[in-house]
């Protein structure tokens, strides 16, 4: 393809795109549940074919693809079920009240719009849960918005047949035609998102990345949101009391986690603070990893190793043989609590793979020290002891104001969907700390409230009017409401 | 006050401001709430000091003052309230499920924690309710953020009043020394913006100013959020048959909207689309308006009347007399649907003060030519018939897709203040669509979310723990919950 064709290709997306918005906005939220539902579907239908061409073109391994595909269809139809239930809109109604004290009120009544069309950047490292079809796309759909995959190179066949797929599905459902295409090219990207039609955008991937097209979207005319995820270090904290009650739990515990997906996950436990180094390292298993997605990857992940280890004060404890040809070594690297405070960017700094640094600690003081050294993270964890473990209940306060999660006893790989999922956290592990990624509230990332003043039942959004299902909260009072039932939008 | 001295102030007022975070963070719902509700007795009781003040800096009458000043604690109280009542977090708990559709779900629960030191930036136009103790103070506070207020240098004064009265009440209820401060100056503001100490931003005011604002804060090694208002022209299209049956009502409506406050209000009514603009001329009162609030905003406002009136195809229709030596002109200006679609700019122009530009259209495409050319705005209007008004009907919709709040047979000036008000739009009227700077929503915006996962009750925060009271959704359902109790936190 020429690059003139690519650039009309790209023209025509955005318009079909954003012809297709305002149509999709106004269907109903059991019509786009079905819609939804219908990708859901197809992707699970098609998973003897989806499967293997992601395994050829990911080296990952079968059954954790088979997983990941089933997440990523139950989390398109847990927004559908959610979209249904009227859960992912805060609908508030307070009806006229001339005692108000302030002066009388009039009736107002606030739902949410959707954005309009969202540009999404797939990641590599989720060619299923955070690609094509991943949350960022499913969230984006449920709240009624035109979706634009730019794809990741590092499985484009994937890609391409899992948007044939979806566009197929949602236009056999009724979707208008235009509402999800996918491009490709890190050009078609960057200009697409400086393109006045393209509403918001969402962005798994590395920091160096995401804040390029940050800046992007924040120096356009208009500017719009970028939600971008950009990774993070996750620390984890051992206390003394876990360490002596449960060393070799910890100890598998962690090289299961550092390493699974061969480390390419943005919740990698990549700094561990620990009371004894020595013996965690004599404690660990053997460290198995697979082959990395890309070279480009497995280049990055050495890249990065190499710059660990030019900080004075990290040293290389473990270099396992590789457990294949194409496999990178798995690796952990070791450093003191006092060496991390004097260069705390060793904190910050993401291996992507599979690696971990140990960073020991004499005393209390030092673990609160190299806390407050901390930026933003997606995760944290302690791992506590079983009785009254003072510096454990310590930590998790004072991990949360770097962190989007708090874990304790468990490891931060392995994130669930559900209403409570947080998948975020204070830049740089995100460019938008008050969302998530991840769970129901993905959603609201793509919503904005609109407020209706003395607006009549008759020309009032279905979700608005009087008697309308579906919990709210009217007068200052929350109602739960009955389900949702989707009377035809007028 | 030498630069220097400045200086060492501001860095001292930021230093304060960071040390006061965690104390503050930790603050009880109800001790949170008894200190907001010191601060709006504190100014009540003296309003017979603060309103003067305000009057001779402003020069807004008195009876406004009192209004704006009852708004003002009336926003605070009402704020302390939805916050003992559990209303402004919006928790959220998942069980443990092994039967998770997906995989086995652990334990995970999610509330909010605040940002972090706030910077507000004080308006002109609202000596109370967007200023020193205005809705972004109110709603920063609420979240259990710092507040550090750049004074807008409109009331130097009475911003220093208020502040004292603040800050002496907060102290006087407990809060953490450094928790409110006040600062002054252009540079001290800028300076302030980019220190890491700052954790986000709230702006009302200008385009100009706050797109400034925006992209030094997006700059940043670490961005923060943004909250700007930054105004709008706030559109009305008076229907044909509205037109017929209430010409009277609509001419005397528009007239007191758009003269109220002498124009000084970002809800002004600023477009008006009419089907006969000689009528609606001849059928408006007496326009009166009060001086304006500094010689800058009079300056201003015929700066912009200059620049609407160069564009071809706008005049002015009625320039008023003052009604005093140092008012300003009341002025209506007036184009066509046509003229308005060549030149779509000219419905994006603010001018600050009392004037309205009146569109005029033939028939029903130019009214849809003239709202697709529309940008974001923060209200707009439909003034409809009474039997089935199908224009009307169709607009309102369409006006959402441009809007913050719509509104029907009322006008945009006078915001109440409750749970579904929403104040903010797609850009430029506010950098944060998604988000509003009015009403108890307004709290979200200084709030993050983190979830805890497998965290035993007494490390969890309280209002996550088994039993606790408030509104939540549990497992996908809501619960309206108990009043908030709020034990000692552990």
């Amino acid at each position: 393809m020429s690059p003139e064709n690519t650039a009309q290709d790209l023209t025509a997306v955005l318009a079909a795109s954003a012809a297709s918005a305002r149509a999709f906005a106004r269907t109903r939220p059991d019509e786009r549940a079905r819609m939804i539902e219908a990708v859901a579907d197809t992707l699970d239908s098609h998973a003897g074919e989806l499967v293997p061409l992601a395994q050829t073109e990911t080296h990952l391994p079968e059954p954790r693809l088979r997983g990941e595909l089933k997440r990523t269809t139950f989390q398109l139809r847990l927004l559908a079920e959610r979209l249904r239930q009227g859960l992912l809109t805060d609908i508030r109604i307070d009806h006229a009240d001339p005692d108000w004290p302030m002066g009388a009120r009039p009736d107002i009544r606030r739902t949410m719009v959707p954005l309009g069309p969202v540009l999404v950047f797939a990641a590599s490292n989720f060619p299923f849960a955070f690609s094509v079809a991943g949350g960022d796309t499913a969230s984006a759909l449920t709240a009624g918005c035109p979706v634009v995959v730019k794809a990741h190179p590092g499985h484009p066949e994937l890609s391409r047949r899992t948007a044939e797929l979806v566009g197929a599905a949602l236009s056999a459902a009724g979707a208008p035609d235009g509402v999800f295409a996918l491009i490709e090219g890190v050009d078609e990207g960057v200009v697409a998102l400086q393109d006045p039609r393209i509403r918001a955008a969402a962005f798994t991937g590395s920091h160096r990345g995401g804040r390029y097209l940050f800046d992007l979207a924040c120096a356009r005319d208009e500017p719009i949101p970028f939600y971008g995820e950009l990774g993070s270090t996750n620390p984890v904290v051992v206390t003394p009391q876990a360490w002596r009650e449960r060393a070799g739990e910890v100890a598998s515990g962690l090289a299961a986690s550092f390493t699974l997906g061969s480390g390419q996950f943005c919740t990698n436990p990549g700094v561990v603070l620990v009371p004894d180094a020595p013996a965690l390292i004599r404690a660990l298993p053997a460290l198995i990893s697979g082959p990395m997605l890309t070279p480009q990857l497995a280049d990055g992940f050495l890249g990065s190793l190499a710059e660990l280890t030019a900080v004075p004060g990290v040293e290389v404890a473990v270099r396992q043989d590789p457990a294949a040809d194409e496999a990178p070594a798995p690796v952990v690297l070791r450093t003191t609590a006092a060496a991390a405070i004097a260069n705390p960017q060793i904190l910050e700094l993401e291996c992507f793979g599979p690696s971990t640094l140990l960073v020991e600690y004499a005393h209390d003081d030092e673990v609160y020290g190299v806390v407050a050294a901390l930026r933003g993270h997606l995760t944290a964890t302690v791992q506590a002891g079983s009785d009254n473990d003072e510096l454990a209940l310590a930590l998790v306060p004072l991990l949360a104001e770097h962190a989007g999660r708090v874990l304790w006893n468990d490891w931060p790989t392995g994130v669930t969907v559900s209403d409570a999922q947080q998948h975020g956290g204070p830049y740089p592990a995100s460019t938008a700390a008050a969302t998530t990624s991840v769970g129901t509230a993905a959603v609201a990332r793509f919503l904005r409230p609109v407020a209706y003043q003395n607006v009549p039942d008759a020309a009032l959004p279905t979700d608005l009017r009087d008697g309308a299902p579906g919990p709210r909260l009217v007068n200052g009072e929350i109602i739960a409401g009955s389900p949702v039932n989707s009377p035809p939008q007028a």
